[in-house]
């Protein structure tokens, strides 16, 4: 189990020790560690090293100079100058809040960027000031449109916080594809095969091989198949990517760079690096901001106390199940597997610290 | 077959003569042929009796008072003093299109409405504007959350229409559910059964019966189960709900008023009618109007040219099926079902006019 303000210490060096300002590598280490507590490790340390070999490929500039490009008073455009997603992500986010403040909403598309860890820590940041947040953002392609056998789209994720009164926020932070990719290579390394509607093979087939995309195969989006509404899974991811590249002049769909050092960037891209979007409306720009959070509460006491299906437990509400892993890792520590714990060390030892073993 | 123009005309005068201006009934008309004409005929005439029925049972103002309640430079509440769905709509789409043009974007939160066609009308009014133009409503509750039998939720569908150069617009309008509650009563007229994944019975159990709901089953949410990614579309749903009905003091999820008069309105609703939002975004609140233009027109000629799958025919752009059939409607006529014909000639004869057979 390791800490968690020690991990964030720890990240921070490591982004500062290879060029990042305080607070950009505060940046970056705050989100990843937020992931990390929240349960979403697939976000979390593991993607320190991708981050690090990404930056020795040349990739993200780690002196970036990010900056508002284009706006109005209540949008903007950011250029994130190829830094890590996580510098543009949160300064595009206050940018929104700061003009939501004065307009009522904030709204800002931002290029050029890159993978910038849970969509949900850009949302959160609106509940303190009485808003509403909004985050979303393109993602390597992998995903086919409806009826296709390109992979054209990323799981391109949605986030949206909304603050209630007396109950804890409501907090929704979802790709828009059944599965996130983790849970094949998953599946894969045991041997297991996958249900139908999470991939298809080459020709466009059902398929339960969790091997199946690196033989021509594809994600589905959400629904799975035309019968059950895959279709509608597309129309999502696809206003994802849209809202993402087509708002900011950053990469579209198929053109996505990987967040990977070891894919390549696609050829003949269209736009500058990748793509965020990102929402702050204030709550008193449409009611008294008491009113709007008693409401919210009355919505989510609602939800909790819907009937459960037979035999089970309790009907959630979007947020709670990170919330109570915030709390439990928040106390008890945060549990890295070997082979991260191993990237970490070495990472450390090549720049001359190291990472402790134990909190 | 009959003409789009002269159903235009005779729905005008239905709603006419039961008490709206020519400008309230042209709304109303207006919503429900674009629906006849996009081939979503669920949303068109059929529900010129349901409308009428509602207002014989005094559940809407055909004489309303429609007012901004509360405003800032890129926001605004709307009550629409229950009046139908349309008339608020297009006014509340109407404000958030010009709160865009001088701000960059609007957004318009509308409650005290009642059902308003098909949220794609909405959000297509931006395009002329050279805006991106969003629109959602909450709707009778007919879905459960996951993990719950409690049907708190309605089939909340998404509108986002995205203007391109040369290209038609990219305009995605869909229920967030796997599909329409009338897929379910014509299966069960057929005595068909339905495939899992639509529907649950009273303990939450897959169901295959399309009869289900009236015996205490309920609607899934998109993803169909929790494996295949049903609370992404809880999610999802949830969102719709809390936009339409949070924002802007309408009732929420259980508490939303039916559309049709036979079922009757919950009682201790914390809200007032049913409640929509609208968006507006002025693409050169971004980037130069032409430029975004032409991006659109890459990604939609990109994602059209993406490989079939095997067997298939093309891969379509949201918005490709509706545009095509208002093409084939406008020119070859709507044809109506006979139960549908015979309700507007009641209808027409009880106010002294009539329904004509033929175009």
């Amino acid at each position: 189990m390791y800490d968690h303000k020690y991990l964030l210490e720890f990240t921070t060096e490591v982004f500062m020790r290879i060029g990042c300002s305080r607070e950009d590598a505060g940046a970056v280490a705050a989100v990843l560690i937020a992931a990390e507590l929240r349960g979403h490790s697939s976000h979390g340390m593991i993607r320190v090293r991708e981050y690090y070999e990404l930056w020795k490929s040349g990739r993200v500039n780690v002196t970036p100079d990010v900056k508002v490009v284009h706006q109005t008073p209540s949008t903007a455009v950011v250029d994130g100058d190829r830094c890590f997603g996580m510098v543009a992500g949160i300064r595009s986010m206050r940018l929104a809040i700061d003009k939501a403040a004065t307009t009522g909403t904030g709204w800002v598309a931002t290029r050029n960027s890159n993978h910038f860890g849970i969509a949900g820590y850009y949302a959160m940041m609106a509940l303190q000031h009485d808003m509403v947040g909004i985050c979303v953002t393109n993602a390597n392609p992998l995903v086919v449109p409806t009826g296709s056998v390109s992979r054209y789209l990323g799981t391109n994720p949605l986030a949206v916080a909304v603050p209630a009164l007396q109950e804890p926020p409501f907090v929704a932070d979802f790709a828009t594809t059944p599965i996130a990719r983790g849970k094949l290579a998953v599946a894969e390394k045991k041997g297991e095969k996958v249900p139908l509607g999470f991939v298809q093979d080459a020709d466009g087939n059902p398929s339960d091989d969790p091997g199946i995309l690196r033989r021509g195969g594809g994600m589905l989006t959400l629904g799975g198949d035309l019968l059950h509404g895959s279709h509608k899974g597309y129309c999502m991811t696809a206003v994802v990517d849209i809202f993402s590249a087509i708002f900011s002049g950053a990469n579209f769909g198929p053109f996505v760079p990987p967040s990977v050092a070891y894919l390549p960037v696609p050829e003949n891209q269209p736009g500058e690096g990748t793509g965020h979007f990102f929402g702050a409306m204030r709550i008193d720009a449409f009611r008294p901001a008491e009113e709007f959070r008693s409401a919210m509460d009355q919505w989510i006491r609602t939800f909790r106390n819907a009937k459960p299906i037979k035999g089970g437990v309790r009907v959630l509400i979007p947020g709670d199940p990170e919330r109570e892993a915030e709390e439990r890792n928040g106390a008890a520590g945060i549990t890295l597997v070997p082979a991260v714990v191993e990237d970490l060390k070495a990472i450390a030892a090549g720049h001359g610290f190291e990472f402790r073993e134990k909190k």
